[in-house]
């Protein structure tokens, strides 16, 4: 008898769980991705805006298994999958054959067909969105620095769109950079024309949240000098701002795209099988795909059930991610045992979202919540616990804790080759 | 009176070395750079090979100016300088007048002509340059874990052009790297097969030290299995590998470029004044430019002379940069005292180059020499000192000795949007 094959496209907090749940078992598992490591995606703001460096969030997957020899990595992209003969093909026409599959190829930046969106926004779901984003953020204060009269009102606007978590903590971060680049880097921008703006179609901040973790998260931000506008649909975005419905136009130095995800355009959109809202996947309870056992769909990729009866699919955070993946890995191991399957249950154990230093949100289930500083306290060593690998912990807790006694060097490099004017 | 005004161009080590030693001083200091950062070129090696990541070896200048006031950062690129009118000119089209002007704007790879270098060759020269070898090297591992076939005789080849200290460093450092590859993330590439090539077209290794450390140099690394070949001169690269002069073909993987520099290509080129060979500028004495008392040429960029009576250029090393910025600094105070300025002399404070783990050569002024064990930690020991910044000294710190423990997570990274194979 041969060992089983279980093939995982995706090295998200979905496909890795799944993988760390099927190692050292009887099964040869290959891991497929096209980078070569892991992001944390929580910290993905921070990379963003010059508090982490984006080695702090970002983990080799060899390492991760370096002692699980049934799991092997495979660098590429996976271009299709054949559910009848149970094949993925890659992008460099090689095939690899499963026996089990774990598709967790998570979604990516969704514009929802607003013009130039996609073209001129900055997404933060992925390590180059970030150092993209950071790259645009500290070249737009360096020439505000060296010729603040190319700015509307002397000085740039930098527009946040989505007040969901990615989108606070944007702000929130960027707020934070702005008075590091004035106080410390001397940087001669004006601190008061400089905004931060952050829009959001609904009514409120936060909208997964308690209502008045929403009412705080505004508040917080007011406090530290970011613009909220609450009710402003972006209508069109151009290389030099944002235009409202309505018609409202505001100059923008930089636009970064906090507005939702969306399955269309992954792997699993390609899968030939029933998907819903935001383009997720339908999967059984138990995260399968009907008529394909062999197969489960975790994280954002799905629309992940909460539980058996409770159908209304859980929200996109890494804990359902880990879960969901970690579920997979599991019925995998209990098909093999010939075992029925099992459905999944959600644990809930709460979200939580930062607004800046010291101030963060925090619920927890049973409706308990925490702000400020105890609820900063409480993310930092929630994710921190949850950060791959020692050495990055300790390097991430190095450079925090620098940035809060001073913030000296720190990552602001403007790393990429980014042109500094002129048409040489 | 007002205040006068020196700009620096370039903050490598002599330009860095040139404002700091303005200081504080009754001048404005306008410091240029087309990179937010300075980069510790001493160390890009490590980078390229995976051992460091970028934000180890690089500091933004703004932090490092942080409480000199009378220091300021441009970030831009100098496009040209008028010594008649005393005013620098940027890509951006501004304009910067100057009662005193340093520049330090260092060399560029040079590639004397060869066909194919320039396209074909990874320099190791500037940030960037490291981070796109590191992002080739890696991904050639990859792909040839998952298709060793692709390679001629089953694995990679990588060369390395040019035996001075770069070449023997990344030498030495991507050995070491197949190493971890191999061992520690098990990628099923033929450690026997895959090989490391260095060509030099002289007849010893590591040129500008003692006889004797170039032969230690080059049994260190036979040692290590890397295939050193001198008296071999290149006469072609392309997109496959490296033609020798006499016709005999290299299949490389990726082909470094440590063959040596230029001031070609670089702004001191445009000055119109005297150079000499590398197209170093001519200097006086005191580093002026003839006829330019206000005008310092320093590191790189110049062939900066040993002292009065002994015109043979210094090497272009980081010692001999860091003391003509600083002199060029000094020289500028005592004009503005009306005190006639004075020669530079150059204080030999020795060579190192690391040859690998535990393994380094230092020649030290006198003839001393180092070598093994106590060479690498007096190596390291003085490379960590002139590291610019706390911060990043104690994150190399860390870095280094997880590595020497084991070698973990590490920043084995491939960090740009590298395509994975396949045409889509």
């Amino acid at each position: 008898m041969t060992t089983e094959r279980v093939v995982v496209i995706g090295c998200g907090f979905a496909g890795l769980a799944a993988a760390r749940q099927l190692a050292g078992s009887p099964v040869e598992v290959a891991l497929i991705d096209q980078h070569n490591f892991h992001t944390f995606l929580p910290f993905l703001y921070q990379v963003a805006t010059a508090g982490l460096d984006p080695a702090d969030v970002a983990y080799p997957v060899r390492s991760i298994f370096r002692r699980q020899p049934n799991v092997t990595f495979r660098h590429g992209r996976v271009t299709s999958v054949d559910l009848e003969t149970r094949r993925v093909t890659l992008a460099d026409a090689t095939t690899i054959d499963y026996d089990h599959l774990v598709v967790g190829t998570g979604a990516a930046a969704g514009f929802f067909g607003i013009a130039g969106a996609s073209e001129y926004t900055r997404p933060l779901y992925t390590l180059g969105d970030a150092r993209r984003l950071r790259n645009d953020v500290l070249s737009t204060l360096e020439a505000a620095d060296a010729r603040p009269e190319d700015y509307d009102g002397g000085a740039p606007t930098f527009v946040v769109v989505g007040g969901g978590a990615t989108g606070v903590e944007t702000a929130g971060a960027l707020m934070e950079l702005l008075d590091v680049a004035v106080r410390q880097d001397r940087l001669r921008i004006d601190p008061v024309r400089t905004r931060v703006i952050l829009l959001d179609a609904g009514d409120r901040l936060l909208a997964g949240f308690d209502e008045a973790l929403g009412r705080y998260a505004r508040e917080t931000l007011d406090g530290r000098g970011v613009i909220v506008r609450l009710d402003q649909a972006v209508e069109e975005v151009t290389a030099g701002g944002v235009r409202l419905v309505g018609g409202e136009w505001i100059p923008a130095a930089a636009v970064v795209w906090a507005g939702g995800v969306t399955v269309e355009g992954t792997l699993a959109a390609t899968l030939g099988v029933a998907r819903g809202r935001g383009g997720r996947v339908t999967v059984e309870s138990d995260l399968s795909l009907a008529g394909h056992p062999e197969v489960s769909v975790v994280g954002d990729a799905a629309a992940v059930p909460r539980g058996p009866g409770r159908p209304d699919p859980c929200p996109q955070l890494a804990q359902v991610a880990i879960q969901s993946g970690r579920h997979a890995g599991r019925q995998i191991l209990r098909r093999k045992a010939g075992r029925r399957s099992e459905p999944f249950h959600y644990k809930d154990k709460g979200m939580m979202a930062t607004i800046g230093r010291r101030a963060a949100v925090t619920q927890l289930p049973g409706g308990l919540v925490l702000r400020g500083s105890l609820g900063w306290l409480a993310w930092l060593g929630l994710h921190i616990v949850y950060l791959i690998g020692f050495r990055n912990r300790i390097i991430v807790l190095l450079n925090w804790w620098w940035r809060y006694v001073n913030w000296p060097g720190g990552p602001r490099l403007i790393d990429a080759d980014v042109d500094v004017g002129g048409s040489q």
